[in-house]
This record gives structure tokens, C-alpha cells and sequence, in this order.
């Protein structure tokens, strides 16, 4: 999905077509962020007056570009979950394999937005740090992919409840939001947080 | 820019490339959150059940079109307005030029993200609209679509401050503070207002 243009990815989006949705928006946000952490280790590796922290910002690239990998992936992965889901929906009221088939679904597409949550996070810790150790002529890019990683968790989480909203298994639907709602509780803030320093550090 | 693939895209953001860089990513993000206001709109318009608002659909999937086209220029913007900036940078710190090759670059070069934040303030706006009025089924496309326009204002208004930081022109640089500060106060709670209003109502 990601190897169309952008432009033909924002055309399929604003389309009322099944994929890409919000959750799979979430995913590309998220990796956005991703990318403008490797952005900013990029821009300190190789500079002699971050020359104490070469290890540690080589370290973090390595881990940026997972996850930013991991987060391009979870497009496509957000759109294969939907799809059987959007079929599901399509089966006769009273077909006799419908609640199992839903079931499966809904378990599958509420999986991929928790997914994105949990590798959102690892970015907003990794940002962190990047605040700190990061080259200070690049320092608005640490806080623009923190409120960008804070934006995906949110769209993601979103995604979680409209899944676990229609699943008759209470105890996966209450599993999930329980997860969803306490990778929001902590990285939410802490991904405020490190926006509001670099601001503030900005406006110096 | 936003012909090459999306993942070519996130790899030049990765990149140390002078461009594209925060600004553009966060008008790219706009532009995501304009094209989920579309889509909500296209999942409404000829729908029985929404026969009442079809005329204000029609009226807002016009809007959130023409500002995520302005929203997808000016990603190329951001980019053609840093590239000479990087050049005056270069300029010998003793050229008798340079002081007023670098008052005009930083001009141009904060101008952009302003006109982002301008841009997504816009879209905020008929996503409250959108809330109220587009398909239920689409609610949680509103609220991810709130959340990313929230992120694309903060991240330009960061790319604001990085071109006043620089400025001589003291006046123009508190000009565009001013302007960028009354455009967050304003619309960066509004948004957060939509965004928790569909996560309510989606939890319920």
C-alpha cells in the first residue's frame, strides 16, 4: 500500500473505498515520527561536538528504523485485518458460521491498532532520550515526531474501541481496552511531555 | 515530492537530507487528516439514512478537498522555501549580502508552516461540523482525523518558532509568534474538544 505514491495513498484515503482507514492513517503517522527520529540521529551521527553520545545514537537509528519498519508494515497488516472483517459483515444475519466468523475477525482487526500502540510507544522512549542526546539544530524535529507519535497512539486507540465495541466475547473486548487504555495513560503524557520541553526549550 | 511512494517518502525523511523535514511532514499530516474528513463525507453522501445533511456534506467534502490539496502543496512548499535558507546559511559570515538574503529566507521559510496552521485550523473547523453530521459508522475517522490535524498545528508551530529564533527583523519574528500562539490556543483545544467528544461517544 505504501509503495503507491503519497499522493495516490491521500486520493485512496479521502475515497469512501474500505482501506486505508483511520487505523491504517495511524500506522503512517506513527512512522512519520518514526522517520524524523532517524531524521535527527542522522543529523547527529558523524558530528564532532556530539562525539560522547556516537554509541548511543547509533544504537537508537538501529531501533528507529525497526519500528519504522514495523509501523509501514502495520498499514498493510490494518488493511489485510479489515478486509474479512468488511466481508464478515456482509454474511446473512442467520448464517449459522457468522458469530464465529465475526468473532475471529474482530479479535484480528482490534489486534493490529493495539500493535501500533505498543510500537508507538517504543518510539516516544526512544524520543526521549533523543531530546537529551540529540543535535540541538535539530531539536523541533524530536518534538514534532513526539506530537505525531502521540497522534497515532490516539487515532490508534480510537480503532481499538471501534472493534471491541461489536465483539460479543466481553472478556477479549475488556483485554483490549484495558491494554489500549494504559499504553494511552503513560505514553500519551510522556509523549506531551517531551513535546512541551522541546517547545519551551525552542522559545528560549 | 508527494509522487514518489510513500515509503520513498518516509526514507528521505529518515535521510539527512536538508529536505523534507518537520515542516513538511506536519503539513503531509494536515493533509491526512483533511483526506479523513473526505472520506467520512463520502461514506455519508447518498446515504438514506443522512438524506437531511447531504447539502452540508456536499458543502464540506468540497472544503476538506481544496484544503487537503493546499495541505499537499504545501509539503512542497516547506521544501522550496528551506532549500534557499540552507544556501544563505552557507554564505561567509563577512558577505555584504548575507544579513539581507537571510532576513528574506527566514520571511518565506516561517510563512509556510504558518500557512499550514492556518490550513488545518480550517479543516478543525468542519471536522466539528463532521461530528455532528457525518455517518456514525465513520465517527472514530472524525476523531483521527482531529487528533492529526492537532499534531500537524503543533509540529508547524515548532517549525514557526525555529525561523523567528533567527530573525533580526524582531518585529516579523513577534508578528508571526503571535500569529502562531493565538492559532494554537485557539484550535489546538478545539480539535482536542472533537477528538474527546468521539472517544466519549464511541465508549459508550
Amino acid at each position: 500500500m505504501l509503495n503507491n505514491s503519497c499522493n495516490e495513498f491521500l486520493n485512496q484515503l479521502a475515497s469512501g473505498a474500505a482501506v486505508p482507514g483511520g487505523g491504517g492513517a495511524s500506522a503512517l503517522c506513527g512512522a512519520l515520527g518514526a522517520a524524523l527520529g532517524s531524521m535527527v540521529c542522522n543529523l547527529t551521527l558523524g558530528k564532532k561536538k556530539y562525539a560522547d553520545v556516537q554509541a548511543d545514537i547509533q544504537r537508537i537509528i538501529g531501533r528507529t528504523e525497526e519500528l519504522r519498519n514495523q509501523l509501514q508494515q502495520l498499514v498493510q497488516a490494518d488493511a489485510d485485518a479489515f478486509e474479512p472483517l468488511s466481508k464478515a459483515y456482509g454474511l446473512p444475519k442467520d448464517a449459522p458460521e457468522r458469530d464465529q466468523v465475526m468473532a475471529q475477525c474482530l479479535k484480528d482487526a482490534g489486534a493490529v491498532p493495539l500493535r501500533i500502540m505498543e510500537t508507538c510507544a517504543q518510539v516516544i522512549e526512544l524520543l526521549e532520550e533523543l531530546a537529551e542526546k540529540g543535535s540541538r539544530l535539530a531539536l523541533s524535529d524530536v518534538g514534532v515526531a513526539a506530537v505525531f507519535c502521540r497522534a497515532a497512539l490516539e487515532g490508534a486507540s480510537l480503532n481499538v474501541y471501534i472493534n471491541t465495541k461489536l465483539m460479543k466475547d466481553r472478556a477479549l473486548a475488556e483485554e483490549y481496552e484495558a491494554q489500549a487504555d494504559g499504553l494511552s495513560a503513560e505514553w500519551a503524557s510522556r509523549a506531551d511531555k517531551t513535546a512541551r520541553a522541546v517547545q519551551t526549550a525552542i522559545r528560549k
